[in-house]
């Protein structure tokens, strides 16, 4: 399976996925050495993931040059890779105090008690997407490993350049031998890993994530599913038009628009619009295309070809339906093989337009009046995804109140895109945007143990409900 | 739809499913109607079921009559009429407490806080089954209600008499309109409901479980599955044999077996073995079938004819395969139309023998010698199912250790079948007995609400993480 470079669009590396009877070798040996693993503790497999931590920051340089190659794009690839330090923080200190806790209590029936236990699933599949290659390999993965499952991790074929050098730190670590790992493959790998594991975990397109949950059923397991979205943004009249516009344009434009919870729509109220609109399009126009190097500008490459043609018919779409260009290109331009967009900025839109529907995955921000807050409401909520959102006013109850009515997951309260930086609140993903329980928050954890009831009769006599 | 009176086995009640037009019609109402019932707040909706509860009451005799019908069977149906207050008691409260608790708490970066929020699900579908036709109908509509969705219930085709006695009583309450609703219907209806709800709760067999799985897929909703078991039980030496053998028998035999946490497997340290069996026959013997009246005895009949065929089979196959009856009879008898089964004991079985892997649903105990502990533990997990299970030995500890090793949702220790009476404990159903979260305890309150989190950033000056 041949790899391309999103910087020069040749070509240059391979990769070689398991056969599916290599792949249930391997998790057959997984499954087996989760049965010590579970055992081992939560304190033991704290310090099997903090020994890790210390080895992925030995090769930070080499992971971050791999990453740099699979996506092509810089300033983003260096917090990933300092994410994973504080994300084994987080979930290290979660899960001890979830584990501290043996819950015993008595119940509505005098004598009899219960202990509350917990059994972790034995072999989790996690499936990841490109857009962020080792954060999103990550985000399910070290919850899971911590409540003792093993762990099998397929992130994109589109970018697997990281995974040699990842499974290298992995190696390190005997504890993780046959606990983690990380495998090669496309689209059938994928379905495979559904076949062999216990439960997947699967972040990507809706039209993959409808495939998974086939999988997922045809297998009888449960799934949890990070899909999709196509957030909005509402700007009252009394925002703050500067704190609105830099956050807005941040939400939009970071990672080139590539990342589920990128701001794709903007409804702006028709009294601060004309404002709102010339400082945008001021603060787009100072951002620039990371080319020729990767230091050049804040906006790397469209990693995806297929995402490229997606952004390129959905701008076309536009503007044939009237739509008018404030800021950017009319679509992607191609430099030296790669495929770049920049921040740009659209007027005119309406509902009927894809790019107000679909998701675009780019650095694109359609900017639309509206007239009252319900209509701003109806607008935001009329569409197919639940994922995300944001308000800006100029108080956080006036922000609240239009908050309370998004139909999503998150909503950001003047600011924007505010998952990517806050992982405390737990969420689940609205409409076709996913399935399943929250991945963020202390509840995500629970997500990889089946609840266990001991139910104790402590009575030393027969009890009135059996038969006499 | 014509349905047969289990006691009879003459068909005198018909049903007449909804067209999907019909149904489709009902669920748009309902969704309007949700609207109102979300807002109404906690307390206002706690008022509401407490009010049903009381024309419930009212209409109990009318119900158990009903139920009477449906079953064929009394103390049961007294017991599940009964339930429906301490239910909606216990709901209530734990449905209060939480939504007392504004969670609001900071978050790891300064100026950042996060409030906790929770969006019902509009419209939820109970699918429910016959061998508990009120009580199972209610368990996860109740919560559901309380959590602020609308409810549709079908319940099964097979015992649809108490719909409309129950429909009456919840026309009765005003603010239930549009909001709780049974439908009368079989499979077909039960497929409409997949299509038109936005999430599905599904009581009864693993078989159907799976068309269910499917549904959902389809629809893209989630989906809660409660399936069915093959418990099992072990008797160690240090057992208390007259304690074993009575809650065992309870365990078994209560509702003719069927139930889907009914005892089917009970494995035995050959010390205890001659001991256990000989008072378990004795015991067992004692047991009278509720014929020719239903007051007669404690075994009602078995109430779906299909199921019948399966205990037959299952029987005729273990005796073919050198099982010994040691109580009961060697099938269901036909008694006026009725089917029938006493509390039967067989010995000499093995794991090759249907009756020891797949569901029985009837007062079957098949009753197996085990020599270590570790035999015990692998003849019990050595099973599609993982419902529930039971240990008895001398200490709570002694028995725990093995109850640890249990691969099911809940372990009743010196006691069986302990699910039925308590319902604070948090279980999934482990392999093939289910998806989804737990249906029982605080936790279960949950499934029926979107988590959403609240991202405020309270700062007033921009932030870092915003381009410059």
């Amino acid at each position: 399976m041949k790899i391309k470079n999103p910087r020069t669009g040749q070509y240059y590396y391979e990769i070689f996925p398991p056969t599916f009877e290599e792949l249930k070798d391997k998790t057959n040996f997984m499954r087996e050495s989760q049965e010590v693993w579970k055992e081992l503790g939560i304190e033991h497999r704290i310090k099997a993931l903090q020994a890790w931590k210390e080895v992925v920051n030995e090769h930070k340089e080499e992971l971050i040059d791999a990453l740099c190659m699979d996506t092509g794009r810089k300033w983003e690839t260096i917090l990933e890779v300092d994410l994973v330090a504080s994300s084994i923080e987080r979930w290290s200190n979660i899960s001890r105090d979830f584990f501290s806790i043996i819950e015993r209590k008595t119940s509505s029936i005098p004598f009899l008690e219960i202990e509350q236990g917990y059994e972790p699933y034995s072999l989790v599949g996690v499936i990841s997407p490109w857009n962020f290659p080792l954060l999103l390999s990550l985000i399910d993965t070290i919850p899971a490993l911590l409540a003792g499952c093993a762990v099998i991790v397929k992130p994109s074929e589109i970018t697997p350049r990281f995974i040699e050098v990842l499974q290298k730190t992995i190696n390190h670590i005997p504890d993780l031998l046959g606990i983690l790992n990380y495998v090669e493959g496309g689209g059938e790998t994928g379905a495979d890993l559904c076949k062999l594991t216990d439960i997947v975990c699967f972040t990507g397109s809706t039209e993959t994530g409808k495939k998974v949950y086939q999988a997922a059923c045809d297998n009888f397991i449960p799934i949890f599913l990070e899909l999709g979205g196509k957030d909005a943004v509402i700007v009252t009249e009394t925002a703050d038009i500067e704190r609105a516009t830099s956050a807005i344009l941040w939400g939009s434009v970071a990672n080139a628009g590539q990342s589920c919870l990128s701001i794709e729509r903007i409804y702006v109220h028709r009294n601060v619009y004309h404002q709102f609109l010339s400082r945008l399009v001021g603060k787009a126009n100072l951002l620039q295309l990371a080319y020729p190097t990767m230091d050049s500008g804040q906006i790397g490459p469209i990693i995806s070809e297929k995402q490229v043609a997606i952004i390129d018919n959905q701008l076309d779409d536009a503007f044939k339906k009237g739509a008018v260009l404030k800021a950017g290109s009319k679509k992607c331009e191609e430099l030296d093989g790669g495929f770049y967009c920049k921040a740009t900025i659209l007027t005119n839109v309406t509902h009927d337009m894809k790019l107000m529907n679909e998701e675009t995955f780019g650095p694109i921000l359609p900017v639309m009046i509206y007239n009252t807050t319900e209509q701003a409401i109806d607008f935001a909520n009329n569409t197919q995804y639940g994922l995300s959102g944001a308000v800006f006013a100029d108080t956080e109850e006036e922000a609240m109140k239009i908050a309370r009515k998004l139909k999503c997951g998150a909503v950001s309260i003047n600011d924007a895109a505010l998952t990517a930086v806050m992982h405390e609140g737990e969420k689940n993903s609205f409409k076709m945007s996913g399935i399943g329980g929250t991945r963020m928050g202390p509840s995500a954890l629970k997500r990889f143990m089946k609840q266990k009831a001991y139910l104790i009769n402590s009575q030393k006599v027969n009890d009135p409900w059996w038969f006499g």
